[in-house]
């Protein structure tokens, strides 16, 4: 299944995409949040699709879409987990995962506009293949880690390289700004894809191919990264862990570029879909 | 008013503390959660105080003590905020704030045991003074950072200092494992604290003192803090800013000290209570 939400910002309608329409599953009732993931919610979902084949209603073909979930109780993310991304950064390469977290204020849907934080100038793209947690679990062994997780999800972990680098402390000051988490469009549940850790992903700025790796090139791969996420904080049902960016963000070229109010971004990772956000400047 | 939440861990009920006597005020409906902080929930507790005042239930005095609110969106950290700590610690005098990120799922009532995590040998403690946003904001000046504050609570910010020094990456990996955020006894509202820095806060180890300081002695006091982490990220009514610890934590010793199984932590802050943990090895 893959699973959406659509309508304004804050009030989202759930939904599901199948064939590549989107339709609404209102009717099955509360959110994609972490009750629903809790609760056996995808088996739910799945059982009410097969009771109501055919009668869905489609979603207006200009529907805004929010996030495929609500937002969840944090977003962890890998940092340097691709070595070319490593290596275009000047750092070495991990000897085991980073981890850092981003404030879940900045979560949105996957075609809305990205903000240029106040008094920023090194505002960054990184397109991340992220993982959607479907249960509970802390300590969870590599080879059991897939049991866990509900599905993926493509994810812009937009980055503001001063803050990230030059302003003392964690990198968690550069990550977690208003509109720096576009999540979607939809969240493809795990049995859609064939080989989680041999997916493309990509990203253009203004028609241009700057990033295009594969979840193939990850240091540490999917059921690493979830098992060792695990062993520091407990997972919960609809947590998102965002695996990390390959090579050609804005930061690795020499001068840095850096995104300006008018750009356009486009993202996209196979079974996941495309983004496609406009900066904008600051405005409170 | 001072808030407090008891009972089974996951199903406490809402009280609150007169005269150092605990009621329960579960008529007045709902959790101490975003909603209620954000839909003016403390000037309509106060006005159900006043309506049912002679009329409450005292609290059994054996009654387990949740965290004073629900799982907040996000806890944030200010590290190195005592100029004491900071030398102990061998670490420079920042510049501006340093912000970490803890995984809520790590918050625990006041007296709930604290459990050392597997393959732990550095758990440290550090006794704060926590900030518990009441009102949504960004870019809030420090002049008017006070207004978003809906009061203060207690809090045991435990660190493994391993996982969050040696291991590599932010510090979030060494501050977000269960039970490492004991927060309570009580939120106390804004006003019944005089001045805000000007509070004691101490922690006693088997009843020996570790800890003894003052916010006064914040190099970024309480109106800096809020302004400051409001410039990187949006803060959401029941968030927790926790602003630092004073001199006195495990790693500052010559050979450092840590926790081990059976260690009793008691800790307390003017105004905002006392909290009594015992400390138990790591059981999944």
């Amino acid at each position: 299944m893959k699973l959406l939400r659509y309508g304004e910002s804050g009030k989202e309608k759930i939904g599901v995409q199948i064939a590549d329409k989107n339709y609404d599953v209102s009717a099955f009732g509360g959110d994609f949040n972490e009750e629903f993931f809790a609760d056996n919610g995808l088996a739910r979902l799945e059982e009410f699709l097969k009771a109501n084949e055919g009668k869905l209603i489609e979603i207006p073909a200009d529907s805004r879409l929010g996030a495929p979930f609500a937002r969840p109780s944090k977003i962890v993310c890998i940092g340097l987990n691709y070595r070319d991304h490593a290596e275009e950064t000047g750092a070495a390469i991990p000897a085991e995962p980073i981890i850092f977290m981003k404030s879940t204020t900045a979560l949105v849907g996957p075609n809305d506009q990205v903000m240029i934080p106040r008094n920023s100038v090194k505002t960054d793209w990184e397109v991340e293949f992220g993982i959607v947690i479907g249960k509970k679990t802390s300590y969870v062994e590599e080879s059991d880690a897939l049991d866990y997780v509900a599905g993926y999800v493509l994810h812009n972990d937009v980055s503001e390289r001063e803050f990230q680098i030059e302003r003392g402390g964690t990198w968690d000051k550069g990550k977690g700004c208003d509109t720096f988490a576009p999540m979607g469009p939809v969240m493809t549940t795990a049995d859609e894809i064939p080989d989680i850790n041999s997916v493309r992903l990509w990203l253009k700025i203004n028609g241009k191919t700057f990033q295009d790796g594969n979840t193939s090139n990850l240091i540490f791969n999917v059921q690493q990264v979830v098992s060792y996420v695990s062993q520091f904080m407990t997972l919960l049902p609809g947590d998102v862990i965002s695996t990390g960016t390959p090579a050609g963000v804005g930061l690795g070229f020499n001068p840095p570029i850096y995104l300006k109010p008018g750009d356009i971004i486009e993202l996209g990772a196979d079974y996941l879909g495309v983004q496609r956000q406009e900066i904008v400047a600051f405005s409170k």
